[in-house]
This record gives C-alpha cells, sequence and structure tokens, in this order.
C-alpha cells in the first residue's frame, strides 16, 4: 500500500480534505464536507453522499473530522498517511512559516484563538482529531498570515496607542496560502508583469486582496480579523468603529450579539436579504440582490485603489477563488469602476471565462487564475517532514 | 449700536466664535477659548487674555458658553447680537439643510447624540445656553453632515444588515461646512477643474477628505461617527471591527475604556508616544515621532485613493485646515504616495506656503487653501433670519 500525506483545511462552515503521494503533485483523494452546522453535504473520490453516516446541523466540525477519519481507516486503498498538513488561521507573530505541530506549538496556537474566533478553534479541533487517532503521525501547521509577514511594519499598523501594536493589535492579513500559490504561479501567466505592481483578488465566502511587489505581499485587505477589508458573504468588512460603539451604547446589544452580527449576518446577506451565495444573488430578481452585489464590487474596487499607495500603481489584476474564478459578473463590475487606472475588460473573454480578461490595450494586465491552497500546504510538508 | 450676527463654533475641546454685521462678510470680532478640560486659554479681538475670569481644566463647556456670553454682555461696543448661528456636528438622516432651531428641532438632535459622543453635546449646550441669555433670540443650526447628503445611497452603505441601513447606520461624513466653503471658493482657484474630480483634505486635529465632482460630495473618509478613516490627532481612524471585539472579549476592556482610547489616547498621540500636534511632532528627534508623521501621511495617501472609483480618477487634490495649511512635509509625505496618480509636487512651492504647490507638468493639481467654517455659517443665517 502507498503512501500518502494528507491535507486538511478546516473552514468555518467546511472541512477539506485531499490526500498526495509522498512525491507526487496531484491528489489522488480529495473531499470535502460543506454546510457544516447548516445542512452539511458530503462529496470525495469515489464515495456515497451517505458514506460518513447521518450529517445534521447538529453534527459539530470535531464530530466531522473524527468521520472523515474513520472513513479513511475503512478505504486502506487510498494509502497509508503519513503526515498530515493543516490549513491554520492564525500564526500570530511568532509564526510565519510552516512549523511541525509539537505540544508548545499547539498552546501557542491556542493562544490565538480570540484573533480568530471563527476558524482557529476548528483548525485546531482537526489537530487535535488527528492526534486522537494516531498520535505519532507528523503533522504540519501552514498559515494564513504567514505570507504577508514581509509587509513593512508602516503597512500593518494602526493608528493605535503604541503599547497595542507591540502586543500584536496589528495587521496579519489572510488567505495567506491561496497568495503564495498565485504568486509561484504568476511568471507562468503574466510573464514580466509577474514580479511587477500586481493586485490579487482572492474572491470566496471569505474575501480579500493582495498587493504584490516581486511577487511578495505588501500590503492586503483583512487586518487583525477575518472581518475587515471587502463586503464578504455573512461578514460586513471595513467598518467605522464608531459603528461598534453605537450598536453596545445606544443600541444596547451585547459584545456576543454583534459579533454574531458582523460574522454572520452581514455581508452579502445583511444586504439583500436573500443569501450570502452570489450565484444565488446573481439569479435573484431583487433589487436588493442586485444592490448587494453592486456594493460588493464597488467595495472590491476601493478596497483595492487603497493598497495602490503601498505598491505605486497596477501592473496586473489577478482574479481567484470561488466567486473570483466563476462570477464574470462581478469580475466586470470591479472592472468597471477601475477605468481611471486603465483597466479596460474584454466583455467576450469575460463572458466566456477565459484566463486573460483584459483587451491588448489595457494597461492592466487582468487574468483569472484558479487557486489551490491544498498544494502549497503538501509542498510544506514535504519540505518538512520529507 | 450696530447689528451682529454670531457665530459659535463648539467643538471637543475648542469654542470659536465671531460675529459679524447684519449685511457685512468679515467679522468684526473673532474669540476663541481652547484647551477646554485641559488647559484653557482665551483669545479675541482687543480683549486681555484674563478677559472670562479664571479658566481650569474644570471649567465645562457649558460654563464656557455662560462666560463668553457674560462678556459679550459686558462688551455692548461689538454691536447688538440679532441672531447666532452653530455648528452642529449631526444632522442625522433628516437634517441635511440648516434650520432655524426649534424645541422640536433640538430634542431631534439630542437625539442624535449617541451617535457623535464627543461633539454634539457641546454644539447643543451652546444652543441652550444661548437660549438662557436671550430666549428670543433666533438660532439656526448648520450641520457638518449637511454637504454629504448628495451622496449615492451605495457611497453611504456599510455591510450590514438592511434593516441597520434603514435605521440610520450609514455613512454621514462630517467637516461638511469647511468642504462646503472650499467648494464655493474653488473655481476662483482652479478654473475649470473645480468642477472635475477633486479631493479636498481637511487636516486638522480631525481629518477627513471629501471627494467631490460637480463640486457636490461623492463620497468621504468619515462615516458614521468622526472615528473613521484618516489617523487624526487623537483619534485611531479606520480600524478593524475585529479588533474591538478583542478589546472586549480577550482583553477585558469596557466599553468606556475603549470609547477613551479610540476618541482620546489614539491617533498621532498614541503612535507617537510624544503629541498630538503635529507641529510638536515635526519639531520632535524621537523616531516614534517620525512614524507617527509617515503613518499619517500613508493613511491618509490610501484613504484618498479609497474614493477614487466613486469619482473616477483625479484632477484635483486640495489641502486645507490647520495641518493641510501648515504643514509642507505633511503637504509632501502624502504626495510623495500618489506619484503614480501623476501627481508631481513643486517642493519650492510647497515648502514657501504657495497656493499652487503642484508643478506645471503634474497631471494633478495640489493646492492650498485656508478654510472659512464660520463665513459659511453666517451666510446660512443670512438665508434664513434675513
Amino acid at each position: 500500500m502507498s503512501d500518502v500525506q494528507l491535507v486538511m483545511n478546516a473552514g468555518s462552515s467546511s472541512l477539506k480534505f485531499a490526500a498526495y503521494m509522498a512525491k507526487g503533485d496531484k491528489p489522488v483523494l480529495k473531499g470535502k464536507v460543506s454546510g457544516i452546522r447548516r445542512a452539511p453535504e458530503f462529496s470525495a473520490t469515489g464515495a456515497q453522499p451517505d458514506a460518513l453516516g447521518e450529517l445534521t446541523a447538529d453534527t459539530t466540525h470535531d464530530e466531522m473530522v473524527q468521520r472523515v477519519l474513520g472513513w479513511l481507516t475503512a478505504h486502506p486503498e487510498f494509502g497509508d498517511v503519513t503526515a498530515v498538513g493543516h490549513r491554520v488561521v492564525h500564526g500570530g507573530r511568532n509564526f510565519s512559516k510552516p512549523v511541525l505541530v509539537t505540544d508548545y506549538v499547539l498552546a501557542q496556537l491556542t493562544e490565538l484563538e480570540p484573533l480568530a474566533p471563527s476558524h482557529q478553534p476548528h483548525n485546531l479541533a482537526a489537530i487535535r482529531a488527528v492526534r486522537g487517532w494516531k498520535a505519532d503521525l507528523p503533522q504540519v501547521a501552514c498559515f494564513d498570515t504567514g505570507f504577508h509577514a514581509s509587509q513593512p511594519k508602516l503597512n500593518r499598523m494602526f493608528g493605535l496607542p503604541r503599547k497595542l501594536t507591540d502586543q500584536g493589535v496589528i495587521r496579519y492579513g489572510f488567505h495567506g496560502l491561496s497568495y503564495e500559490y498565485i504568486a509561484r504561479i504568476l511568471p507562468r501567466h503574466l510573464g514580466e508583469n509577474a514580479d511587477g505592481r500586481v493586485v490579487v483578488a482572492h474572491l470566496g465566502n471569505g474575501a480579500s486582496m493582495c498587493a504584490m511587489t516581486g511577487r511578495r505581499s505588501v500590503a492586503t485587505t483583512m487586518a487583525f480579523s477575518a472581518l475587515d477589508g471587502l463586503v464578504m458573504g455573512r461578514r460586513c468588512g471595513s467598518l467605522d468603529p464608531g459603528v461598534l460603539l453605537y450598536l453596545q451604547q445606544g443600541l444596547g446589544m451585547t459584545i456576543g450579539q454583534i459579533e454574531t452580527l458582523l460574522y454572520k449576518e452581514s455581508g452579502l446577506l445583511g444586504v439583500s436579504g436573500v443569501s450570502n451565495a452570489m450565484q444565488l444573488l446573481q439569479d435573484s430578481p431583487a433589487p436588493e440582490a442586485s444592490e448587494a452585489i453592486e456594493l460588493f464590487c464597488l467595495r472590491a474596487a476601493q478596497e483595492l485603489a487603497r493598497m495602490l499607495p503601498c505598491i505605486g500603481g497596477l501592473d496586473a489584476l489577478v482574479f481567484t477563488a470561488g466567486i473570483g474564478e466563476n462570477s464574470a459578473r462581478v469580475r466586470s463590475g470591479i472592472c468597471a469602476h477601475l477605468g481611471w487606472l486603465g483597466v479596460s475588460l474584454s466583455s467576450d473573454a469575460n463572458a466566456a471565462g477565459e484566463e486573460m480578461i483584459s483587451r491588448p490595450e489595457s494597461s492592466v494586465q487582468v487574468c483569472v487564475l484558479p487557486t489551490d491552497e491544498e498544494s502549497v500546504i503538501v509542498g510544506h510538508m514535504h519540505d518538512i517532514v520529507g
């Protein structure tokens, strides 16, 4: 039986996993549980949808990981797992590079849970579940914050008292594994511009943008938490801090209610009143759905522009992740706000889903590149555990 | 004895006043109390510094207004006050134009106090004090939010649930009286560009920017409260909402402590640890002071860029208010981040404090224009009370 390395990506409402041959690059197995805590659905290479047993809104993240591990145990044909690599949202200031998980590391990462309350606990629960499954299996944590460690200090600072900055209340940024993947493949797609002034727009249910020069992160839209920046599926994005004071002092909301409001009830869902899913909004006849899409696009253009002083202009714009890869309407909606930068989209190429969607005369190259966070994780695992 | 109209501008730490001849345009009297609640100082046309009696850190805003009115009563040579116009920070959604103050209006404006806790109560206290002084005197309220009522709906929306938007949790914007003044005089200074794509940077102890086309507000950096946008003297500016959750949930701060932190202890003061005053920072040898100035300039450039998708580029940039009018270092620091937009500053003209400080070949005109909120207020008073 062959050896495989397993990658786990435990998100806020999904659990993705993939198995890679030890020296290979393509997954021999891919699987996913989506809709955790709402309407869970399972799919995986060669598996029946009910292979994990009955899944309900009550099935916890932890239980979901247990069932996936059980399913893997029952299917030795996929190989013998020799190591597990995890996407971990927050590495804080101490972990900017992938690291072998030890008791010490796990304790440190647990302390960061308040910085990413809707992601970090699930990431760490998956690590603990794997420990319970096979205690000696080497596990590697790869951080969404890591790619942004290259940013200049000023780009990471808030206008807060120095003491808080020194304590780590800074702009960390997220989606780093996705940006790392895109940065790696840029030369194959952009030519000379790959090392120029590039903005990558990772637009999924969570959404952010990263401004790069020399394929290194210089600025990004998400900050201390995964709330900041773009309007997202259920998250508000940038918000006047005075609003939070008012929600408590003026409207009497509790901090717990506000957390739920900003993480779960805002964004596309809150603005539209229809759905957090871009595809459903695009199909909806409700004017509120259109308005939500328009706000998403305007805000994305604004957040992009906000980073340009940090990289001194724009040579190329790359769309990736669910919405970025699949929504021609969103891509064109964002680019419509960027004509003043010389962005000129080919509506035919955009509608056809081609890779290069800018016109030849556009002074900014615009393209669509699928991301692959799992392949970045498996790469780091190889480097660390061989 | 001649009739005069009085203008009062009751800020968070200052009280400015001026008296205008009924049909005139230049003030016959200008006065100011600065440093309220810290180290108050009084100055006014032809007055001794101790003319208001002993002023201490315990002297309240309200008492300060009373003393100024008493001083005016004792000096009938300045004229007989026939009307008083006030700068009022927040007009909410019901008041976008200047309005005669009635009991109903005052009650409505009082309800808006939670939206601008460090300004609105002082503005309204001044109105009440004048009522106590001369009950029948007509008073006019002019709103800092009013100029921004022309903004498209999308530019004023947060990514929050529609119900909150409908309840008025939107981007109001402030410094509208200053922007209204600058908009009015732009044609005399910018020629054709006056009606083009203009950003006005009102940089004082409070600081914001307004993007205009056709001399109407299209976007602005302050939002629901006066906290958002640029780094200010003591205020944080834009801040990831997740930081506020963390300050409470992670660090155990109370909402009152957080309000004080964000309004009073952040910004230039918090970052530098030296002062909230730009001039003192510029004179300071501390590297933290330089860093605070650099952060101020970078963030200003970023906030400017963030508005450009709303006006489709930039024809002219106008600096105004204390820092904007007086700090060549800040103007050049901000413009240094905007070269990619075609901004090219003349360092000689900038250092010499000339009105037009961009080079002839700059594709963006950059100029410095002193603002005059009081003259806008007196103009509105004339329109309303004659």
